[in-house]
């Protein structure tokens, strides 16, 4: 049988497809949903979703993926939820945007959360998808590292960032730390360390709350 | 390697701490937190929760339990979140609610929720879980079932009952549907199908919101 | 002195785009920024925009006429505000939304408004409109036509369902209407008749708030 | 045929006058409605409004010079909407406050806007208006320049307060400025030019949203 | 020494002022503030305050009686709060409205209340106090007599609509009652058992806080 | 005839319950409700409410002090209102919180408090009030003593600390001070003063409440 989530990477960078693949491997386990990573073609997607113009633009190479690709439930694996939307309207399935999913798993922990955004630019988009959810006002401070792209993937490089930035909204009132970007999932212990407070990967949970939906609509089971 | 996600029920119902073993169960998995439930002792909890007094009167053997337990989280087993912030205050493990996960699981699948209650007593207790989420506003309908006990535990008795509240609040501008007591597990399936709505059912909610915590928190693993 | 104002339809329709000019004819006065009104080619937009999908989808033809077309403004000729926030990154002059613009229309006259929908399809993209904006709870209602194209597009046949819609938001509590779709301009008179309200059409609105947007621009003459 | 547009600034400063009258000036073109501006009479209002009592003592004689003066619509010409309720008790065509205008085409532009008050005691009425509009929320900042009348009125002195407001402002998170005083209109390149924003000038945006109301109000020419 | 709150009903009907009289006297009593009623001169207030335009004359009038009479506090007798704002710039003593003072005691009791209105007309009045107050959202519902004097002032008359109109708040979820107007003050028991709900008299709301702020401020007792 | 209003002191400190006894007394007059204070044995609550734990277990004590003892209408003596819920249920008498009380009052003052707390510890506790009271957005700021029990407790020596606390909450925008625990009662001159601003003292808030209440309900004299 076929429990498949499948979660799509708007952008063509292998780099970032092969870091959210080792974040989410921890909820690969016998008889659990099994998540499967995937990237869009390198002439449907742009390299990394900066802009609000890239965001737009890779609503329709998803939808032509989930068209194309069966699976129990989607992931579309950016930080800024990019296309939900319109990936909702061509399938029944569950689709799970990864900062809904962080969003989410931080209100289960506390109260007020802090995001450490990648950089300036994404933070308008994070702040429209806090008020589809009703949570504006929940947010304790969004800090952006602005980091180049090479520090950024750089395994030790922007730990130092990271730490500043997790105990500025430690300062500002965080009870819990949401990283705001797929590409931080090596970074959780730093975050943690640094603001002494839960730090949520949004990777991780959007496989969990993936695995949630799937195994929810295991229904015959449930009614036998 | 001890990873326990300790499911505390408290209330003493050996019927309720049964069902929301079974509910659960799908999420043990190898390599996974693996879930275990419990009870209060039958001198510490009420037969169930039913009102504000038994809310508050819980708040102490939970907190003497987790005590006495050591787990790498827990979950408070009651779907009015008793308890919570005192039980918070005696481990620095996470604690969990059933209520906060599944409006949380909630958020992940749509905008407006609505919940299917145990009785119109629950109603002020969620109201205010909702509130100190700060998406008390995001809920589109509350519709108590207040069916005698031994209705709401036969199998099939108060399937209609479940329906009709879920086609109200599909009604009402729901969008997913929440069941409001861990006792509801059963009726999941005629919950979807009456609504067409995805539906959380919130054991399974906090089980998988606890598995998010504890993975999250295999701090090494992440930064070798 | 080139003091255009383009209105791009990111639809193909012709009749809807000349539906448009004529609802910003009446703007178009000696010294007062000029309005022009165009459409996306055949080839790049939708004959509607009826799903989220085509929302997306549109995004980036409307980018691209931007780039190609020197304007002094732009508005977006859609009463959902599609790629609104990608356009704004690739001109440095004001783009506004028909939605937005009326709604703060809307707020100039009144506390709470409600909207005549074109179909059910684009509450939830109105909706979003209104949570950026932030005035979500200002709506008194929303209700849809889900007329035919052909009826809708006859100059007589809709004006039964626009009063009734109209008379129904009155009851409601609006104070104001807003027509949300830029096909209703020739019904302004009914809508105010049935409903004994201010009445909002879009297109005009968002003519007005873009001659403001220019005039208030035209900074060497105010600082002189 | 009269299409005129009543400008009634509630002090009895000629000064002003004319400064509003200026400010609007570019918005009267052949076949546009027509503004004209005019104050209380020496005995009917202060010099000024700066106090809560100057506030409500202004709206009886506001009353009286509508009902006095026919006009296709009329704004009240002072940034803190004095007697807006009660003037539109007495008139059946639209009434607009130029405070409300100016945020409400804020609102078109951007998500937060910043305000530059005339003085302190201004803030408290501002706020209450943005109550009534729903938008208190979106307030990025309020930032008094508290300067002599000597000082504000003349062409140039004020311009570095100005400049400096704006630029805490932006630095707050404004997205747009809004001049909060109808003697602020010679200052908008100012303005703009030190927080690199758009700004909003109240006269201006009132004179907009009252051509757009008296033009949207041409019904028989609509529907014909 | 003088400890006297003067409640200044800003109408000038002589009915209305005793009602309020009769409705305070109960928190007059020895070593206690005392409770003193007055009406406006028949050349300044009017019959009763029922549009917006008396609602804004009346705040002149007001500001002059405190400037004339000393008091350790000062009560706006009328439940729509009328030149709150102007009265408070003419002392440096407490000055309470009515409607306030309810709505707060309100929120002592419960989370949402019910308001019964004396006409339509009263509540956008009622709603900007709310507005000013925060508490907007916490209305169940508003609910006007809308009743000839002749009937209002009857002893008996209005008991079965006071009554209707309290039975559909507590239908729409109210969980206290306040009523609106100075002039249901010998209806308590009537709404309180139509109702099933605690009951709000504003007149001695006021009392209540008056008293309170008035002890409050008897500083030198407190910290000798 | 019996209208005592008792306070119930959920600590076992004679000193806290002998402050909130000299707190209450001046509104014990004749013909008025009378104010009693007790407290909880000693071996039913704890020393003080510090912790959550505390503020869960004075909860089963209270209700059963009030299932004792008959009163008119009961006060919870503490600052963060704990068991309140739970004791409204075991009476028909109003039951009130002294913090609750105390922002009600605070709100027919101003707009915006400020509130001053014994330790960080209760801040979470206070804002959870405001949560259920729909008026967190109202909190200019909240800060805590923090200072050792014996310096709280003495005369003098807290002084300091309040007054800087009162500045900053006035520099932060509050407009009126609430203090925000029950043993600052001899200290409000001293927070007046330091902020220039009204000052609510919690048990007198509740005081004045609880009197409201209780004359409010004496209905046969109103209907007679």
């Amino acid at each position: 049988m076929s429990e498949r989530i499948l979660v799509i990477n708007p952008n063509t960078s292998h780099a970032c497809t092969a870091g959210i693949a080792e974040a989410v491997s921890s909820f690969n386990a016998p008889g659990m949903p099994r998540l499967e990573v995937m990237q869009l073609a390198d002439d449907e997607g742009p390299p990394a979703i900066v802009t609000w113009r890239d965001w737009f633009a890779v609503a329709e190479p998803l939808c032509r993926t989930i068209e194309r690709e069966a699976a129990a439930a989607y992931i579309i694996g950016c930080v800024s939820d990019p296309g939900l939307e319109a990936a909702r309207t061509v399938t029944d399935r569950p689709v799970l945007g990864m900062f809904r999913c962080a969003v989410a798993a931080a209100l289960t922990r506390a109260e007020r959360f802090g995001v450490v955004g990648f950089t300036w630019r994404s933070e308008q988009r994070q702040r429209r998808a806090l008020q589809s959810m009703g949570v504006e006002g929940r947010m304790a401070g969004w800090v952006p590292l602005d980091l180049p792209m090479e520090v950024l993937t750089d395994p030790v490089a922007p730990q130092a960032r990271i730490a500043e930035a997790c105990r500025r909204l430690a300062a500002d009132g965080a009870e819990v730390i949401i990283l705001g970007c797929a590409g931080m999932a090596r970074h959780v212990a730093v975050a943690a360390e640094a603001s002494g407070l839960p730090v949520i990967e949004p990777c991780q949970a959007a496989a969990a709350a993936a695995q949630l939906a799937v195994i929810g609509a295991r229904q015959p089971a449930l009614t036998a």
